[in-house]
């Protein structure tokens, strides 16, 4: 796993940038600057995760790296995927039946974050997150994730469901956590295994869900709902490293 | 429990109002407003979890209660807490051994919320926070507890070991999660229970962690150090819920 910043100058490049989907992390615009370009770029910084900075021109002048930033400058992130091979290849090179986590669009930065430090002391071998919707590898997901992004390959897949039944051929088990399933503390998490944890709001989707072998369900006492999406998780993961552990 | 919002305003009942110690969730502002006691509000302002406005004279007109807002109108939030004897009379009620969360400093709301979220599902009776320091009920706790604040009480208390100490009297246990201790797997956390979560960066304090008759691990295999907080917390929990079914 690699992480680097690049910096993006001038209108053009950085409109351009987000139209192409690329994570934009921070911008830094000209304080007043009001005009029409500005206005688009702003608009779609705030469409995503990215954190807005106005600056004087002297700041920009000095960040500038071609000294032509038109009043704009985007710092951008790039993190280098794994490919789910690479996961895979990560369990048998630690002697390990694998342990992937799979998340089913996640879209709280904070969420994803917390979920890749969870994987990463729970002793998982990787996580897989979908290539469309979900939250991608931010700035915040890398720092909420305490340095486990350092460490944790995370893969970046197309078709989750698709994803799911070749890594059945590989011997893997899938367990989806959702409502209505079986106590968790009742089945057998043993061996090679995917976790699966759905969207906050909506849970695991359908044809995902479909794909699965076990549902699990954290036992609830409580008066509301649900448990927050990282914390579900974690406590599913040390349910498995509890049954691993035996 | 209860919650009702209340604003504040006028230059000088806000700046009271943050001197006092009141929590001020979210404070507007007249637009382009630069003067010394605007500036002494927003200074306060960024101290604490407040989020600030910027808007025009008719909105905050609009808003005011009073007619004379002098430019800033604050909006507070008041929850009723509740004492520890309130958290002991529900597990009583419900014929429960009491299971109790003490937190020791979290100081991240979203943690703080995400926490009493998690007590409310794992059926915890209620969660002790300290007075000074560490973060109150504010709105962003209330909204990331996802309703859990309705139901879950919440009493501050101004010396935490001492409350240990009341508390070993009504026969309950506590137990502190560090690293260095046993393995939570291997330890009784059944019967009466108090669960101590310490502090995002600095763990439980020593004062504390001397009144504890257990300090439970969770077993990490990872790279980095530690879990998120509400991570870990929902974890401990969880074995507390899973040895409680046994």
């Amino acid at each position: 796993m690699g992480y680097q910043e690049f910096t993006i100058e001038g209108r053009n490049a950085v409109i351009e940038a987000f139209r192409s989907g690329k994570t934009i992390d921070k911008l830094y615009v000209l304080d007043g600057c009001q005009d029409g370009p500005i206005a688009t770029i702003k608009r779609e910084a705030k469409k995503g995760d990215t954190l807005i900075k106005f600056v004087t021109k002297e700041r920009l002048d000095q960040m500038s790296e071609t000294g032509k930033h038109q009043g704009v400058i985007a710092v951008a992130a790039a993190y280098e995927y794994s490919e789910v091979s690479d996961i895979l290849a990560l369990a048998k090179e630690k002697g390990e039946p694998p342990f992937i986590f799979l998340l089913d669009n996640i879209e709280d930065p904070h969420n994803l974050g917390a979920i890749i430090r969870t994987a990463n002391l729970a002793g998982a071998h990787g996580v897989i997150i979908p290539k469309n919707r979900a939250v991608g590898l931010t700035a915040t997901v890398a720092r909420t994730s305490a340095g486990a992004l350092n460490y944790t390959p995370v893969a970046k897949v197309t078709n989750m469901a698709k994803t799911i039944e070749e890594l059945k051929k590989e011997g893997l088990w899938f367990v989806c956590a959702d409502m209505g399933g079986t106590t968790m503390y009742d089945l057998n998490l043993k061996g090679p295994i995917g976790l699966v944890i759905g969207n906050e709001g909506e849970g695991v989707g359908r044809l995902v869900k479909e794909k699965c072998d076990m549902i699990a369900s954290i036992p609830m006492k409580g008066d509301i709902d649900s448990l927050n999406a990282s914390v579900a998780a974690g406590i599913l993961a040390y349910e498995i490293v509890r049954q691993r552990l035996q």
